[in-house]
C-alpha cells in the first residue's frame, strides 16, 4: 500500500508581484497567480490525480489557488480543511517591505539570513502595525507570532502534519495541502529528512503540483514529482533569485 | 439568545441564462452570476453580517457563489461544509431541456405542475442521458435520485438542518448557506412552517443574501430579511416568470 500527497505553492500574488515581504499579510492573487492555479488543476486531471480532500491555510492565496486548482480538475466539491498551521512563515518587521531595499540597507548576508536561515527570525513586528495579525478574528484563541524563522514554522506545521493530515493519508484519500513557500518548506523538510543546513537550498515554484508517493511509515518512494518538470525548476530558480534587482 | 441564519441562492448560472433546467447537472457562473456573488459578500460586509461557518451543496455553482461572497467580506477562511443533502431539486428527464420549449411541449398546466406542484416529480431521467449523475464520484455512497419533487427535497434537507446544520446555529455561529432555489424553498418551507399548497408561491431570487433571526426553538423572529430588498422583489418576479418568451 502507498499513499499519495500533492503539494501546491500558491499562484503569484500582489506582493510577489510588487517584490514585498508578505508573511501573514492576507494579498490577493494577481491574473497570473490565478491562471497559475488553474494550470495547477489541469496539471492534476492531465496525470489522473485527483484530490479527495484539500487542506489550505487561512490566508486568501492559498485559499484562491486551491479553489481555483480544484474548479479546473472538477473536485471543487471535496470536503476542505483550513489552518493557521499552513499559513506562510511570519516575516516580522519585514512584512510589507521591499525586498532589494531590504537587500540594500542591510546587505545581502543579513537578507539572506532572514530569508533562508533555520534558526534566525526577522526582528518581530509591532503589534500596531498595519500589517501586524494582532487581532485578526480567524487567530481567535491562537498566540498569532510577531515574527517566525524556518525552525518555528516546522514547530507549528510537523504536529499538524502528524496529528490531521497524515490520518487522511493513511486513509487512502489522495491529500492535496495548498499553502505557501516556507510552511511547505517545512513539510519536505520533514519528509524527506533534510537537514537544518541543506534546506536553505529547497527552493519551491509556484503553481505547480509537487507529488510525493509515501509508504507505510509515510515516508518517500523516490523524490517528489513536479507535474510539469521543466516549469519547476525554472520557477524554483526565480524564487532562489528574489531581491536580486 | 437569538440565533443568526443567512441563506444565500447561487448567481446566475450558464444554464440559467440559456433557459435550461438544470437541476444535478453541474454548470458554471455566467460573469453576471460571479457578480452577483461578489456583490452578496459586500452586503453581508455592509451589514456587518460575517459567516463563522459556510454549508454549500456539492455543485459548482452554489460552491463558487459562496467563495465569491466570503471573498468579498473577507471571510474566505472560515470553516466549510459541503453535501449533497443541500443540492437543487433533481429535475429528473427535464435535466438539459428548455424551459420555454417544454411549456409549449406539455402546457402551461403540466409545466407548472412540474415546476411548483409540492408532491409531483418529472419524470425520471435515464441512467445513461448524458444529464444523469449516476456514477458521478461526489456521490459516492449516495442513492442518487433518478427525479424528485419538493417534498423529496424537504425530506433530505430538513433531517440535514436539524441534525448537522443547527447544531453549529445553536453554538451562536453566523450561519451561511449557499445553495439552490428548491433546497433552500425547501429550508424556509421547515423554518416558516410554510404548507404544502402555500410553497409553490414562494420565490427566492439569486444572489440576494436572506437573514433569518432564530429564537431558541430555531424559529423565525419575525420575516426573513433580504439585505437588499428592492433587488429581492424584482429578482423573486423573475424567478417566477421563467419560461415565458
Amino acid at each position: 500500500m502507498t499513499y499519495t500527497l500533492v503539494l501546491l505553492r500558491h499562484g503569484e500574488s500582489e506582493w510577489n508581484a510588487l517584490n514585498l515581504f508578505t508573511g501573514w499579510v492576507d494579498v490577493r492573487l494577481t491574473d497570473k497567480g490565478v491562471a497559475e492555479g488553474k494550470r495547477a488543476g489541469e496539471l492534476l486531471a492531465e496525470h489522473g490525480i485527483l484530490p479527495d480532500i484539500v487542506y489550505t491555510s487561512l490566508l486568501r492565496r492559498a485559499i484562491s489557488t486551491a479553489n481555483n486548482a480544484l474548479d479546473a480538475c472538477d473536485r471543487h466539491w471535496i470536503p476542505v480543511v483550513r489552518d493557521w498551521r499552513l499559513n506562510e512563515r511570519h516575516y516580522g518587521a519585514l512584512q510589507g517591505k521591499n525586498k532589494t531595499e531590504i537587500k540594500e540597507q542591510y546587505g545581502n548576508d543579513q537578507f539572506m539570513l532572514w530569508r533562508r536561515s533555520y534558526d534566525t527570525p526577522p526582528p518581530p513586528i509591532e503589534v500596531d502595525s498595519e500589517y501586524s495579525q494582532a487581532g485578526d478574528p480567524r487567530y481567535a484563541g491562537v498566540e498569532v507570532p510577531r515574527t517566525e524563522c524556518l525552525k518555528d514554522v516546522v514547530a507549528r506545521m510537523v504536529p499538524y502534519w502528524e496529528d490531521t493530515i497524515a490520518a487522511d493519508v493513511r486513509s487512502g484519500k489522495t491529500v492535496l495541502v495548498a499553502a505557501h513557500g516556507n510552511s511547505l518548506r517545512a513539510l519536505v523538510k520533514h519528509l524527506e529528512n533534510i537537514s537544518d543546513e541543506e534546506i536553505s537550498e529547497l527552493n519551491i515554484p509556484t503553481g505547480i503540483p509537487l507529488k510525493y508517493e509515501l509508504d507505510e511509515n509515510l515516508r518517500p518512494i523516490g523524490k517528489g514529482e513536479y507535474l510539469d518538470p521543466e516549469a519547476a525548476a525554472a520557477g524554483a530558480a526565480a524564487v532562489a533569485n528574489q531581491g536580486g534587482k
